[in-house]
């Protein structure tokens, strides 16, 4: 029995053999009513016409896949809202993603090389930018490759990057603090060395020097090393009943009013924490954090966030991605740089 | 110039030749030392191996990716779970994941037939199981399936399927307020039908009658509809704001003590709302939901949750997944339907 073919398809579904094939290919911008779409796909199923995936990457290099590496778990709702923002972007580009732990970069180049996927996206994260071997890799084969809050943003790169501006974030939390009357901050940080923490420890220095506001630091048990723990499912998250304990005994060194007095976490998830030694502390005592945590600031008084545009970044990065794998051209275009500002969220 | 084989990497590298294969082999069992991996991998990228990929999935018509159809946003933390535990299992068989929607389905399955993958995971959810159109088209082509979260369990299913035990869930709840004085619960449920919701809705109802708690329901705003404009992006959560009035309206009418009074939601993430509820209300009404939510049980006293084993389930889906892609004779083995039970995670 001969394949089925396009032709095949058209005279099936009653519409022209253009139609089919745009109607059957992910990646086609031509808008199509919904109906139609579904009209030639299930005349294309009935007929067991196949297009034959493999036949075609073969001829065109092209697997529409993209390869994201990511070293952290989905679990932490960070990564997965930049991993979402990346798979809406790419499927609006008719692109699948394809999910690589830290381990599987290197081989994620020899698939680009060999046609099993487009490109490559990086997820940097606490202290780990793009590895020097995959950068290497990189740059030697040409892959087209975007990084995500490596926190570089040198300009430097010879790839697309896309990054949080930190500091930023920082203005905008003290700015709102102080103009509701707050005059000390404890500042409460995890004990690691990052890109993204230096730039929130610069900020905020600035802001006590410029603003008057008095900055106490309290750094949390957590290290490198508990983070790799954390990630590899074997730790537990009991950190957090010491640090209500640290931070409230902290609370009582800052020696301000309470009402005056504010607990900024750099990160997110201790912000539940902060919140639970504020409200036996002293509940006037306000809260913020650098990056949105689990609870609702629309629910819990006294609470704000600066908001990292996360899934805005994961969605940068598919458009940059996709540019890269279009653009032969690609040595002679610098690569774009992006960076992008968080919102405030505070409660009512 | 030639294409370097096997051979020259094992020569560079100092390894016989079926380490090489072994070390690049990302399915490969054989416990290799990491630092031996390391220099095959070296080796190989140095002399510009480049595994064909392509060409070997013609032959072999295994792409080793698996297909995974989720219709919901990775930024809710249950589905994101899910897909961890399914890239995890997925990973440690030299499988690698490929993220597709549920517009995608279909289109999975040709991929599946064009060899581009090598089975599908369906992951359920609120009152969306497996599509009709997409069950037909699995059996028709004998396409590998795993369906998981998709409350059917009835054993009928031609394909293995992985199911929480919502039921369970319900009882160990109970149970657990029961010891702790409750005689009284306000019930919280979005206003859906499920095989989950209903699943639970049963196993409360015969609670109250076995055990003799008295159980007033509180039905949400949430709707099938609000539920796919919040996923779509475009609705805000706010209806958290009528939530925590209209539970505490609600309470006032339970009219029992407050110490022998229980919140129990359905869905974990009202159970923000519902503590927030409480303690305002009277910080002495307990607060349970039937999933886990975003408040730490370890933090907040009187909170009680029925943790579902999300990654558990993921891991299992996974092990199917892999077990289907192997057995030709799929037809004549019985698919396994695994069902998990949820575990209490209450406060200290």
């Amino acid at each position: 029995m001969t394949r089925p073919t396009l032709r095949d398809v058209a005279a099936r579904a009653g519409v022209s053999i253009s139609t089919v094939s745009y109607a059957l290919n992910d990646a086609s911008t031509l808008p199509l009513a919904e109906a139609t779409k579904e009209k030639v796909r299930r005349a294309a199923r009935e007929l067991g016409y196949v297009p034959n995936g493999v036949a075609r990457s073969l001829q065109a290099r092209a697997s529409r896949a993209i390869g994201v590496i990511l070293g952290k778990p989905l679990t932490l709702p960070r990564y997965a809202a930049v991993v979402e923002g990346i798979a809406r972007g790419l499927r609006s580009d008719g692109f699948r993603l394809s999910l690589l732990d830290e381990t599987g970069a290197l081989r994620g180049v020899d698939d680009v090389r060999a046609g099993n996927l487009d490109g490559l996206v990086f997820i940097g994260h606490d202290d780990q930018g793009v590895p020097d071997d995959l950068r290497a890799a990189i740059v030697e084969h040409g892959v087209p490759f975007v990084a995500i809050d490596c926190g570089v943003g040198s300009g430097g790169e010879r790839y697309a990057t896309v990054d949080f501006d930190y500091a930023t974030g920082v203005r905008q939390v003290v700015a709102h603090l102080r103009t509701a009357g707050v005059d000390a901050i404890l500042y409460v940080r995890p004990g690691i060395d990052s890109p993204a923490e230096d730039a929130r420890a610069l900020a905020l220095r600035d802001e006590e020097r410029e603003s008057g506001v008095v900055v106490h630091t309290l750094t949390t048990s957590v290290t490198v090393e508990t983070i790799a723990r954390f990630d590899a499912g074997d730790a537990d998250r009991s950190h957090h009943d010491d640090l209500v304990d640290r931070i409230a005994e902290a609370l009582a060194d800052v020696g301000s009013r309470p009402e005056a007095t504010a607990i900024v976490c750099a990160w997110g998830v201790d912000a539940e924490a902060a919140y639970r030694a504020a409200s036996t502390h002293d509940p006037r005592v306000r809260v913020a954090s650098l990056a949105a945590g689990s609870l609702s600031a629309q629910l819990w008084p006294r609470l704000t966030y600066s908001r990292l545009p996360l899934e805005e970044g994961g969605r940068e990065a598919a458009r940059l991605i996709v540019a890269s794998t279009r653009g032969a051209e690609a040595d002679t275009v610098a690569p774009e740089h992006v960076s992008l500002a968080p919102a405030l969220d505070a409660s009512h």
